[in-house]
């Protein structure tokens, strides 16, 4: 089968929602504790110039760097200056996708997003456990990451390839609206929606309450529609305008 | 409610046992890749005295040194020599389990039945995806060994205040095997394996088959019969067994 398959792309972008989900839960489990999240609040002996969060995040990403997690196209990192990868030439065979040029990073935006929705997320107030949570925090927003950026590199050049001339004349012409447009598929986006909220009911079904909080699916709707799918389609469009100087060169 | 209270410690290990499912599914989506594990075959520049596996997983565990995780009595090391807390003094409320002193670790023991179970978890071959293999095998191992230190911590610490003449008199005794005999409920272990078949199942009705493989319910049977179940009983009777000092002391 076609890895370019639209189809077959929506299958892996399905599958990704399940770690969303959970990391999604697991964070939900303490409080919103904002503190780890203020540069002046820090605790941390090592860097406090920043938030415990963002020390975190650097130093979580400065070892997946050097295992290699940022040879992969559809993952990008949310911090600067990470160290090379420490492994010797990876194997051709370790990616599964065609090699696509995609110089798009939305971690910016989908940290700033992120980090406004842990107020909707996590109940108000402090349990102490920054450490914890700031770990979850990390976790889920690299699993949301994944999912925009292989999203939006993926539909993109798959949808390119299916029409090419349609997108050439409005990539050249610039037209962004007419490109954001014509990629969106609000029935496709309807049902996402519908089988995360299943997906989440399911899961937490499982879930003994005793000792663990549940969350509405207004949340896993909220993470959604504010962040993972609108973030994905301004990646496809971006990835598409990218694509002008090449199309330019060989005019 | 006493945090000490059986029923309370078996709620919170039937919570842990979601994240070992999950980890394990993941890993099982890529083959052995049995390189990953070898010095020999490393290929990890920073250091090729060991595998790329046990790189990864210091290297996972001097961060989560750094932000206190081992400062959790139920949070055991796999690697020696780490970096101390960069936290400043953690707030007391931090931590929802009365301190313990608990000197016990079988994070050996657990990552080596967990690196020998991975011909059974994953398809036999290669697919050079080690850099996702040893991530995805930390995160199993700490949700494991979690599990298992957790149990053994607070289960026996609660059977022990429940009955402590009883277990007194076998802790002097050194009489590891009625120990062992008196902590173990078949019916219980019966009632984890039937549930987390089932969470298995239920898991795994949510996953698009089309890129993604199933694994079969005897899978996660062989970790909880051969490593979880087994090594947090045994961790039971170290930690009663460790009480003999304190006991003499106070005779």
């Amino acid at each position: 089968m076609c890895k370019l398959h639209l189809e077959y792309i929506a299958a892996c972008l399905e599958n990704y929602e399940d770690t969303i989900i959970y990391k999604l839960l697991d964070r939900a489990q303490f409080k919103q504790n904002i503190s780890a999240y203020s540069a002046m609040a820090n605790d941390f002996k090592e860097s406090k110039t920043v938030s415990l969060f963002d020390n975190r995040l650097r130093l979580q990403e400065e070892i997946d760097s050097k295992f290699g997690r940022f040879l992969d196209p559809a993952e990008k990192p949310f911090t600067k200056n990470l160290p090379p990868s420490q492994r010797q030439a990876s194997h051709p065979s370790a990616y599964s996708f065609p090699k696509i040029d995609c110089r798009i990073n939305f971690t910016y935006k989908i940290k700033h997003r992120y980090l406004k929705s842990i107020k909707i997320l996590s109940k108000p107030g402090d349990d102490w456990h920054y450490g914890s949570s700031v770990e979850l925090d990390v976790y889920a927003l690299q699993a949301i990451s994944r999912r925009v950026h292989f999203g939006a590199i993926y539909i993109a050049e798959s949808k390119y390839q299916k029409k090419p001339d349609y997108y050439r004349n409005l990539i050249l012409a610039n037209d962004s609206d007419l490109i954001m447009s014509s990629l969106t598929r609000k029935d496709k986006e309807d049902e996402i929606i519908t089988r995360v909220c299943k997906k989440l009911s399911t899961v937490q079904s499982l879930i003994n309450t005793r000792v663990r909080n549940l969350i509405s699916t207004d949340i896993i709707v909220h993470f959604y529609e504010n962040i993972i799918i609108p973030i994905t389609k301004e990646g496809e469009v971006s990835y598409l305008l990218k694509k002008k100087a090449q199309l330019l060169r060989h005019k």
